[in-house]
């Protein structure tokens, strides 16, 4: 299900023809990850999309979803965004992010996507957006920019 | 232990008496604190430290702190930063942070500190830092600047 | 000429009908405006765009357009595309932005756009870009996130 | 005369014996700080403060100084902060900046500093704060947090 929220084209050429095995395989090392419940919705060169199905447990204190939750759920989207179009033998790291909380992170789904801007060979920019379902109603409820670096392996 | 951590002594003076008590309590009710295994160290008036023990459950693909870990309890700190210094009947919301990982947060006990640089009587700014301790070495590992906004009771 | 830079169209409903008078108005008594030489080149409910011809003035030490220069820029397109969507009696302020500088800006025109992503009341939240052109050539070279806030008048 | 804003005392080491002659030689060919009216005002390794008197050309539209040409000097200050602990035939350039505007920059002097906080060989972080001078009164207005990327030589 999509849920109508605008699933951006990328046009990019992934440098590592195991682009898609990398992503899921370093997914899956993400502790975190399963520590929430998220998973991995969908990965394409230059972009990525996450979801994480509401608990008590990712709450603030008014019950929503926890600015950091939100915000590492899209760090982890636009990071493998990121990491889809690096070359091989390397690794991703998030060198910053800045998130604007658009609206309360109310309701029973968040999916958060994460796309390429620039495709730099040691940094990568990209953007990242969350929303959260509750019913069915979509709300735009984060949006972030983030730049990632390429460690090269030695 | 303070690990050599700078405390930065505040000086504000808070407008509610029950800022100490309200913070706890609100601290007590944000879920992800508890899935995390974070622990509120410290409050003061317009200062807060939280400290999370490492386990993998919190980890990115390589084994370190997940930078949305990291930013989830440095929001935390600097959002109770925060709330300690606004008025009763008064809840508190992040509107965006921004967030440089300066070093990969490797190390078995992270501490978050925030403090706040300006308490408006509706947009409160602040700042946040994170500490990863491994051994007897103690690293700077994340920095942050924050918006919050007081949300006043109908 | 477009240089084939992307329009966002926006459906906002302007809260004052003299949306488009109070923005020009506003942008005239920007002295910073007038004295790098940048003109208002559109404005729309929500949206905005402004032009900068290049001149030795705006440089950084290689120069290229400094940093700070495209910032001012993308900082007024974002505000104007907030602020003509803010009711009469109002006036605009930015509360904080984040810009990524993607490309060195080198070329002979910037241009900078703004979109409004949430109208807000209080808190208006929109994004930000800004092109370089150099002869037939026009490159991405920033990007913000912006924060602003709508002061009314006493 | 210091306005009593503090002074960070770095402990920096820096790379290059000539990190004073090439930041000032940098600064002098920024187009933008003699057409602003900025001077440099000191510089140490990891360390730089810029002051801009106020005129009506650097004024947004309620007259106060522009959020950018805040921006513009805080950049620059921060940036010859890090610069002046790059090696030797490199260059500087700013990869991303965020800055919270925490109060009106209402006054007759603009004092803009910066700090290394962490100085890697390729990506530096610093941090930087503005205050205006207005009679006998000194208000902080900005800090940000800021990347910068060293050029190598080729």
């Amino acid at each position: 299900m999509s849920y109508g929220i605008p699933r951006r084209e990328t046009h990019f050429e992934p440098r590592d023809p195991h682009w898609d095995a990398k992503v899921r395989d370093s997914f899956a090392r993400q502790g975190i990850m399963g520590h929430l419940g998220a998973t991995l919705a969908d990965v394409w060169p230059g972009g990525c999309e996450i979801r994480l199905p509401y608990r008590p447990e990712l709450s603030q204190q008014v019950g929503y979803f926890h600015a950091g939750v939100t915000s590492t759920v899209v760090d982890s989207a636009a990071g493998y965004a990121g990491f889809s179009l690096m070359a091989p033998h390397t690794e991703v790291l998030s060198v910053e992010f800045k998130i604007n909380l658009l609206a309360p992170a109310d309701g029973e789904l968040m999916i958060a996507t994460g796309e390429v801007i620039k495709p730099g060979k040691n940094l990568v920019i990209t953007r990242g957006d969350a929303w959260v379902v509750k019913g069915d109603k979509v709300t735009h409820c984060a949006m972030m920019q983030q730049t990632l670096m390429t460690m090269h392996a030695k």
